[in-house]
């Protein structure tokens, strides 16, 4: 559109912010098949460097998509972690090695990549999932958000009420600022030592009199960063302070002698400061260096002037000698304030959301930032998707702020801790109490590192996660608890946890034999899944409760229609693959059948030997009866909300935890 | 070019034909850096249908190049192998399963893929690997074919004895016939029971004054198909004869309560003949029905007007009863009459060559047709692209025929033993002397099995493979044997036979500890390798034996130019890697130094446990002793080529084989 017009128009959701949140958002709203914008004041996308870190959750949850293999692929792999303190002649030296990430949890490791890629896979997917192609809509700047207070607690299809004013910018107006006389591309414009530009950016915008739009939405979803245009309209505040320690960043094909530059380490030098190594792709390697030289001035902020590739570099020098260390090319550069805050809100009037840096911020270096800032896109997205289309019931988005916040603080809390033990001076011996015990910073690591994963979050208890227990405590404090606290039968599937992410085990397909990991079959499509463990099917009186099961699940005027459409029934046997066939032992809604295409041969699994890949044992794994089974409603981001037998009256449990949460 | 143009060009290689062995040709092209052109008389890429199944080689091919993983996500896997044959009631009952491919074998296993998607990843990896994109030029024809035959044995690089003429098709010219009434695309055009086009599309275009053009090139590969045109210029014939079976093939998505259909199947009817089933992706499958009441007429072909997919589904009907088959969507179609024919030559003055169906062809059901044509062309591609850049002596080029007709051979005598097997009818019981009996039919499948992979070929002795015995005798009968043969020390690598293709292991990169296979290490890019088994290098005799080994090698007239360039040297050790640091414990030339982007730490790998995916033992998988190691050169087509031990001695052996190889 032309500079000065202006015009209104109406979506369903507004995204405000294209980063990892803003485009884990709008791939849930192209899945949904939800009428969504997303803007973002930048005019291009992501530059070199920024975050890059992608940990375990977050690759489960690319492969709930379809594209974790694209990430798989390019990506730099870590693998150990490796720690350098100084030795008794005051040099570093390696001190210990450990797994980068804890054995056995995930198909997936901890990778890095650049975020330009992790976003072109989004692009790419929701060009797939799309049929208007929901595009990121670049150099738009949000000016003014107004709430109809009147309006927010009616849910009726035909009321928008929010009104967000949009700018256009111009293509100059929309880069970022660089450093003057850097040739390599710098993200300071970003760092939190950098102020704010949204600001100016408007004022300078009005004054070339560009165009604007008023868009009515329903909701709006503030991924807009740490300098949140979204939250200071709401009026929010994060909570926390930041600390004196300056530290650099440098994306660098490094020239080195130290052995250690193609793992994960972590350097304490005796008295030149901290520095981490991340090797990652295309012979790079991402350091994070201590710099020790500037502080923070009167205003709390450093000085940016002083910090230039230069200046990293040679600190960096400082602290891995004797080793040499040099570069010839460098991709991009910055420099960060250590801060830990979190936002007191996460949402108003579950109208108005935010995610991402927007209610958490902390330091880069446990690779935290863009995987909880996915995760927290990736809890809302579903929840607004079935809400907008009428399928949830509007008191499920209240869950959001109750299950995020909780791991924003928790997040919080972890950063704190790892970065005092990794800023500090090393400990010189017991009786140096100022000094960092170096067994506590691998302690911490260690206990840290599960957490990383995002394999440990574990939802409270509420209208979708029926266990045990106090909604508020489990939570953030927001009230998400039922009317009818439900409480599902944990025994049954005890390896399963309810609030934790379903697990991934090898099964395989009835029909064809193959072997498949279980997990991604919850694949990210808006759908509830009724995970059928249909125990030995051979076993007539376990067959008739089987039987029984689907029977009432097919005729519960609260299930049936939304079968196959919003709740998928998956199934996983444990007879023998051989002793059992598809058409013969299982209810045709557990392979239904298709004028055109035939039966469904890809809902039945077994938990059975494979020829090439062994043994699975999905029963041990998710803790369930091989001769009895179970049944586990899983939300539609794997999380296990419901677990009950696979019988008439766990039909019946089914239906009630669906009670809470459908339109019924 | 305007159609009544006709230009001149030169080109080193022109590629006739765009199927899987063109394909393949022109992607060593691209790898090697040759200038290379394809055309293709169809004016469209591939049509609906065609060959499909991967075979494990060929996956671990396209694994080498880079783009298995695309082709192993989009394909449907095939695991096991279901027999169905008439019991005492007559009635079709299954009598046996078994895995599809031996287990154990190789990473891949078979798998079903349209052959469009397989020419899009040729097509891509061209792309990515070639400044000027080369092309596949559509719609042209080759006219006429002149060999200088006072040329070819001339190899300077301003030599170009062959001369091809090229004619441009109009689009409709080249389109292909479709059968007539027929709503969905068939096969016909390209089956056995059609005639050739070629002669009629010239004799028209010819009348239409279409534009030609003249090529000089250096080498013609005719990778033409059946009926190929630059076979028949050559005069070379094909050996052997049609049956009188004919079969038809449905890609369909079945529906049906037969309850195999997503497992590969072969069906022996009792008295109407005998099908295979194929499942594909896309819930489709392909079925081969053996048209038991359409016989060849006085000519010796079949009447093509007769077979319809009403005939064809109505014979699998009478095949899979009592079962209920029938489609709704039906993709492709074709027929075609089993014979095996094999080409008495496959090039002429190692300058004219021919790969895939243009010298050999069998019935399609065991897979192997698109497989053993790509191999062919893998084979091929990789020799003249050295010759061409003038890397090697122009006599490798003989082994071509050497080893692939012999592979041609071993084919057409399992395809014919097969097919007698499957078309036949089985045995009522052991008097029944007419019939096949089906222990026979499954002790065939199984022989078969294994050579269906391509993991059993072995290349006989020759310059390029240095072992022990006759070259004539082990190859097709050409002489290939080199001027003084070369025996390589096979009891030091005692499960890696020289002539068989490199096998496959984890190992672990020494400098990231990531585990990685170690057979698509040896990538296809036209390189060489000298695989440095180190043995137990923190044993200081051993590491005296490698640093004596590298020294050779470095200072060899012969090999130090060729180092990286044209020969890689990838190193794998077996000490714990823990124990050893790369930089101070390998020579330079075992992980080079670069000065924009520092040491290598790509080429030098251990085997030892893995933090997640445990130990390999690629020493005791090849077969090498983890003391004193040894030293394996591969060609650039992954087999095993020569082995010594890795010291001084074991260096001049290396040298000495590729003293029979490479240009002076």
């Amino acid at each position: 559109m032309s500079a000065t017009d202006s015009q209104e128009s109406k979506c369903d959701v507004l995204i405000i912010g294209a980063g990892p949140a803003g485009m884990m958002l709008a791939t849930w709203m192209a899945r949904c098949g939800i009428n969504a914008r997303i803007v973002d004041k930048r005019g291009t996308k992501i530059y070199a460097g920024q975050a890059d870190g992608l940990q375990l959750r977050s690759l489960e949850i690319f492969d709930s998509f379809g594209f974790a293999d694209r990430a798989w692929k390019e990506a730099n792999h870590l693998i150990e972690f490796c720690m350098w303190n100084p030795g008794e002649d005051g040099l570093i030296r390696r001190s210990d090695r450990v797994p980068d990430v804890p054995v056995g949890l995930s198909r997936f490791k901890e990778i890095v990549l650049h975020q330009g890629r992790i976003e072109r896979f989004f692009l790419d997917h929701i060009k797939k999932h799309t049929k208007n192609s929901l595009q990121v809509e670049r150099g738009v700047l949000p000016e003014a958000l107004h709430i109809d207070e009147n309006l927010v607690n009616n849910h009726s299809s035909d009321n928008y009420p929010i009104t967000v004013q949009l700018r256009y910018l111009s293509e100059e107006e929309a880069k970022p600022a660089q450093s003057k006389g850097s040739v390599v591309n710098d993200g300071l414009f970003r760092s939190n030592l950098a102020e704010d530009d949204t600001e100016d950016l408007i004022a300078n915008s009005k004054k070339n009199q560009s165009g604007t739009e008023t868009v009515k939405a329903k909701y709006v979803v503030g991924c807009d960063g740490a300098h949140s245009w979204t939250r200071k309209q709401l009026g929010f505040e994060l909570e926390g302070e930041p600390t004196d320690h300056i530290w650099g960043v440098l994306d660098i094909i490094p020239i080195t002698d130290f052995p250690d530059v193609r793992m994960r380490c972590a350097i304490h030098s005796a008295s030149a400061g901290s520095m981490m190594i991340i090797p990652r792709e295309n012979k790079m390697a991402r350091l994070y260096i201590q710099l020790t030289e500037i502080k923070p001035d009167a205003s709390g902020r450093a000085d940016r002037s002083k910090i230039t590739p230069e200046t990293i570099i040679t600190a960096a020098q400082k602290i891995i000698a004797p080793y040499k260390l040099t570069y010839e090319y460098c991709d991009w550069w910055t420099a960060y304030q250590i801060g830990q805050r979190v936002g007191k809100n996460f949402e108003r009037d579950s109208r108005v959301f935010l995610a991402g840096d927007a209610v958490h911020t902390h330091s880069p270096k446990a690779g935290q930032g863009m995987n909880v800032s996915m995760q927290d896109a990736y809890n809302l997205g579903w929840k607004l998707g079935l809400v907008v289309k009428g399928v949830a019931q509007p008191s499920i988005l209240k869950t959001y702020q109750s299950e995020r916040r909780r791991i924003a603080q928790d997040l919080i809390a972890f950063d704190h801790k790892f970065s005092r033990l990794f800023s500090g001076r090393p400990a010189k011996d017991l009786m140096d109490e100022e000094g960092v015990s170096m067994s506590e910073f691998k302690e911490a690591f260690l206990k840290g590192n599960l957490f990383a994963t995002g394999l440990s979050v574990d939802y409270g208890t509420s209208m979708l996660v029926g266990k045990a227990g106090n909604a508020a405590e489990q939570g953030d404090g927001t009230d998400v608890s039922s009317k009818v606290q439900l409480v599902g039968k944990q025994e049954l599937a005890s390896k399963t946890p309810l609030g934790m992410r379903f697990p991934n085990y090898q099964v395989l397909n009835q029909a064809s034999a193959r072997a498949y990991d279980f997990q991604p079959k919850l694949a990210s499509d808006g759908r509830f899944r009724i995970i059928v463990f249909a125990g030995n099917v051979v076993n007539p009186p376990q067959s008739a409760r089987v039987q029984a099961f689907c029977k009432y699940m097919t005729s519960s005027a609260l299930l049936a229609p939304h079968l196959d459409k919003n709740i998928e029934v998956l199934t996983l046997h444990s007879s023998k693959r051989i002793d059992v066939e598809l058409l013969k032992d299982f209810p045709e809604v557990l392979h239904p059948f298709d004028a055109r295409t035939g039966w469904d041969y890809d809902k039945v699994y077994v938990d059975d030997e494979a020829y090439h890949e062994g043994f699975g044992d999905a029963y041990g794994g998710y803790g369930v009866d091989r001769e009895t089974g179970c049944v586990v409603v899983a939300r539609p981001d794997q999380y296990a909300g419901f677990i009950d037998g696979v019988d008439e009256e766990g039909a019946k449990g089914v239906e009630g935890y669906f009670e809470g949460i459908l339109v019924g």
